[in-house]
């Protein structure tokens, strides 16, 4: 140990099998620390270090996964090509205090004969999971299977993948894991990008065209600042800013949405989330917003 | 405190609130004490009590539910007139060192809103799954919600319920639920039935029908044991001890089965198991023996 050892600034353990990340949280537990822990599938950005952040922030110990989950990626998507980038994920990490990076093989996680899966419902039916229709399931059972090697006292989820975290509270609830469900707010490029590991596939021409998806969400959240509150009129202008950024971005849904059922809104209010899903070029992008929420100065 | 005070004489504390039941197993975990629990639906009978006794053999503190779970019974089937019994219940309990009985209402573990099933796979889809195509997803989803409202070290079933053993160690290993999964042999009244709060509902005539389902089990052990290894052979020399108990009853299955994977065998070994389900007038039960295990004197 180093005169000068700074403990924020040490490489995590690195733990690849169950009952080692199980054993580590639960002598953390005994020791009296509160443990939180940040499910990722790598590719870090400034997004997931937010979530490590509030963890460091608000739990004694902190625990990151990083594990690409085949099981919620459907046939013809992206998980060969996902970015793998372990060492600049680490060298990331090394800046926060985390205790321990949760690091599983494939078959560690899904050995031969792996039949369990779980579904929750109709709000995992809606926006992604219409045409993504096996991804949710995916979703649940490994955060699901997280939870039990990981009994953490509080799991950080980004808001970005909105429908994400109500599919995972209502899983929480429903099997009553005892775990607090934090999330946390999306990031963005100072131009509005939302960060995803997904915006590294896009061309420079695709992000440009991307851009729309945050600008669309602004202009709703401003028209309804305003005080407009029919859901077809803020939709239609959130469309059209999108089509006059480009003529290839066909939004796969863009809506005005009840923030816990997902059921689309005729009328705006307090709580209602708007919700985009594009395809910009190969690269499937999701962006969202609370109509009454500010818009934030971008954090990176 | 009595002076004359027996532990194991004493009624076990009720607790209907999922909080304080989990608080109650995490502060006896914290004493250092080993938790067991013995998920049942109540109406207990012997069977249940041999679990019972082996919790309290293995382990320092039992608990025991008594939870009725819709969702684990198809339309039509006897989920209204399923024997509740509760006070004859904590009576048979007072003699076994229980520590907590968890009788949660169905508000309690299903509120509104609930949504989230757990589907085991292949497993599941076989023998009671073929007709009672909801009726492991009911299963599962409740003993999940269990073990984490009651985060015990060992959790006990009987054998009886075979394909239910399977779908829960399924469950169990698929979600690395952390809790060992113990199962404990038939209890059997004298005349070989099998016991089961169901037997309640058979007429002394549909009694004396029934029995040919444990008979048929122990012809198939005895030419098994006698060296008949053809599983058509064996299989059509117990469908005809049931058949000629009475035409009555006409098997829904009568298999012998490979004990993992519940697929059918054409030649039997040390581990066959022989699983048959009969409906008895409006009663459905089942019974099952490993083919190789001896037919035990009955325990009560």
């Amino acid at each position: 140990m180093s005169a000068f050892g700074n403990h924020t600034s040490e490489k995590p353990r690195i733990i690849r099998s169950s009952d080692q990340m199980r054993n580590f949280v639960r002598n953390q537990q005994a020791d009296g620390n509160r443990v939180g822990v940040v499910p990722t599938m790598g590719a870090l950005h400034a997004g997931h270090l937010s979530l490590v952040q509030a963890s460091t922030d608000q739990c004694d110990c902190t625990v990151v996964t990083i594990f690409i989950n085949p099981t919620q990626f459907g046939p013809g998507e992206d998980f060969q090509k996902y970015p793998r980038t372990l060492e600049s994920d680490l060298g990331a990490l090394s800046h926060y205090g985390v205790s321990a990076l949760f690091v599983p093989e494939v078959e560690v996680m899904y050995p031969p004969g792996h039949a369990t899966s779980i579904d929750v419902g109709q709000v995992s039916r809606l926006c992604e999971g219409v045409r993504r229709t096996t991804h949710f399931q995916g979703v649940a059972t490994v955060v699901m299977k997280l939870f039990q090697i990981i009994p953490a006292n509080c799991a950080f989820f980004g808001q970005k993948d909105y429908q994400q975290t109500l599919v995972i509270r209502r899983m929480v609830e429903d099997l009553n894991v005892p775990v607090q469900i934090v999330v946390c707010p999306i990031v963005r490029e100072s131009d509005g990008l939302a960060l995803s590991s997904r915006n590294v596939y896009l061309s420079a021409d695709q992000r440009r065209q991307a851009l729309s998806l945050s600008r669309a969400l602004r202009h709703g959240r401003d028209l309804f600042a305003g005080g407009e509150l029919d859901a077809k009129k803020i939709v239609s202008t959130m469309r059209r800013v999108i089509d006059e950024a480009s003529g290839d971005i066909m939004p796969d849904y863009l809506i005005l949405a009840d923030p816990l059922t997902l059921e689309e809104s005729a009328e705006a209010n307090q709580e209602t989330i708007a919700l985009v899903a594009a395809q910009v070029g190969a690269t499937r992008l999701i962006d969202n917003h609370v109509l009454s929420h500010p818009w934030l100065e971008p954090l990176v």
